[in-house]
């Protein structure tokens, strides 16, 4: 068996506009690279952070604690090191928690033998998401770790669902960098929302779903709506009326906040409209005193790659 | 081209738990009989009405409202004469208007070479409706007429989407015969719930119209809840508690109110759980004074059907 694992951990979109708090994909061209060896001297240690200054104790990373929360149930007579290689910029709201809580537990995971399932593995994974978020949750942990589209049913007990993802989907991203605490985006939400408002939602996730299942675009169109969130958030995101029209003028599906912000994702038909969007993506701050990243990637079916 | 035609029109069931509103499927065993007549002289009739008592005026009768607007928007010259043996009670829960509603323009359009789509019959069809409920919906229209299961995403526009129906999925309908206003039903709706249980149903919607994919029974089984409606609506069925205990105990997959009652349904991989359910049914209301019907009924993929 293998005793050294280079990976990479791909980013993430949660809450996908009706699919708020639920439904996530994952990303293709964006993610963190990560080293895990297996050692002989017992215990974890945090060996190297590249890409953002991030904390080496094990207790006050992600990475370090969902790895903690695998090694403390397994108790593996060896240890592990993990480099971190950051490409998912922390506060960018596409999973960069996420991708170093799943990793670390993939990759221990993968040079143990495959002990435990990916379920077992987002459950290990949820214990790092809730240092960085004070919650646990799943929707960016279960795209990272299955791939595709994945549905959280349930977190506690854990149910996820991988949804089809039909050929030829692209997202295009928009990451305008600006800091939105999560605690901030949360407090945004009301406890309660008008009944006839949650239907609609419900009514339009049912019909995503069901249109990622039969590959029909112009119900995933349709569909791709959050009347719900959105109005609450998109107060967050500087130009948000405009990034959703140039997105939705330039073909894309849909667009809408990607997790709690501040990037914005948008789904495309297509790679050629994918760039299109991109291409528009990028006037919008031009005259602003906001830098942004814009980017396109397939969806990845995969999920965390082996390299 | 035929002159007359006989059809059954099905029962169905509306707001199937986490799809209230949204969500309904088409019942096999129980439906209306109706014969339509196309004749020369221009304009429509109801020539008779058996099963229960309902009034003959066009304008006055759900069939006859729904026959009059799509004899209007089509204009043929010809008349039709329209016959109703009701088999679904009326106030029942199990789409009794909707039947009628959908029986005479789907007769009708068969008669004149289908000038229409489902879609656009279910439109016509949705007047109707709006007689027995004060309100246009669709969500009973739709299975009778696609159906199996029916999602109906939008009623401005309509938006209806067909959800595949596994294999060996049946349903046990108890209809208790008390009577439940609409208006009623509706007044103990709240006009905003919690976002938390927004969520559940919505993520457990998701996940039903998943399970109806890939005919996943346990899916189905964990995703058949309503958290928003039920508890607000349970009270207005006695034994409420006792019929959904009865119903999972004997091996449903789930059982929740069928449309705004008094009915209930719940659905059971296989016959034989199915008619288990409808035993346990039969003692339910044995030592009150409230006297009720049970059925077990396939799912009818087909909607109405040409005898």
């Amino acid at each position: 068996m293998k005793d050294k694992i280079k990976i990479f951990v791909p980013g993430t979109v949660a809450n996908v506009a009706c699919g708020f708090d639920v439904l996530g994909f994952c990303l293709d061209d964006i993610g963190d690279g990560m080293t895990i060896k297996k050692v002989e001297e017992p215990g974890l240690r945090i060996t190297k952070i590249r890409g953002c200054e991030l904390p080496f104790e094990i207790d006050k990373n992600v990475a370090g604690v969902s790895a903690k929360a695998m090694y403390e149930a397994l108790n593996p007579d060896c240890g592990f090191e993990i480099e971190i290689h950051k490409g998912i910029k922390p506060g960018s709201g596409i999973g960069s928690s996420a991708a170093s809580a799943a990793g670390s537990v993939f990759g221990m995971n993968e040079l143990l033998g495959r002990p435990y399932t990916k379920l077992e593995l987002t459950a290990f994974a949820m214990k790092g998401e809730a240092l960085a978020s004070q919650s646990e949750h799943a929707d960016n942990l279960a795209p990272a770790l299955f791939g595709g589209f994945t549905l959280v049913r349930s977190v506690h007990p854990l149910d996820i669902l991988s949804i089809p993802t039909p050929d030829d989907l692209y997202a295009t991203i928009i990451y305008p960098q600006i800091e939105i605490k999560t605690a901030e985006a949360r407090a945004l939400l009301p406890e309660k929302v008008d009944l006839k408002l949650a239907i609609a939602q419900w009514a339009n996730l049912g019909s995503l779903v069901h249109g990622l299942h039969i590959g029909d675009f112009e119900l995933i169109r349709r569909s791709l709506k959050d009347v719900v969130v959105e109005p609450y958030r998109k107060q967050l995101i500087p130009k948000y009326d405009i990034i959703k029209a140039i997105a939705l003028e330039s073909g894309a599906l849909g667009c809408s906040i990607s997790g709690s912000g501040p990037s914005m994702f948008a789904l495309s038909k297509g790679k050629a409209t994918a760039e299109k969007v991109k291409s528009g993506f990028e006037t919008i701050y031009q005259d602003s005193d906001i830098d942004s990243q814009t980017l396109v990637s397939r969806i990845n079916t995969k999920g965390i790659k082996i390299l």
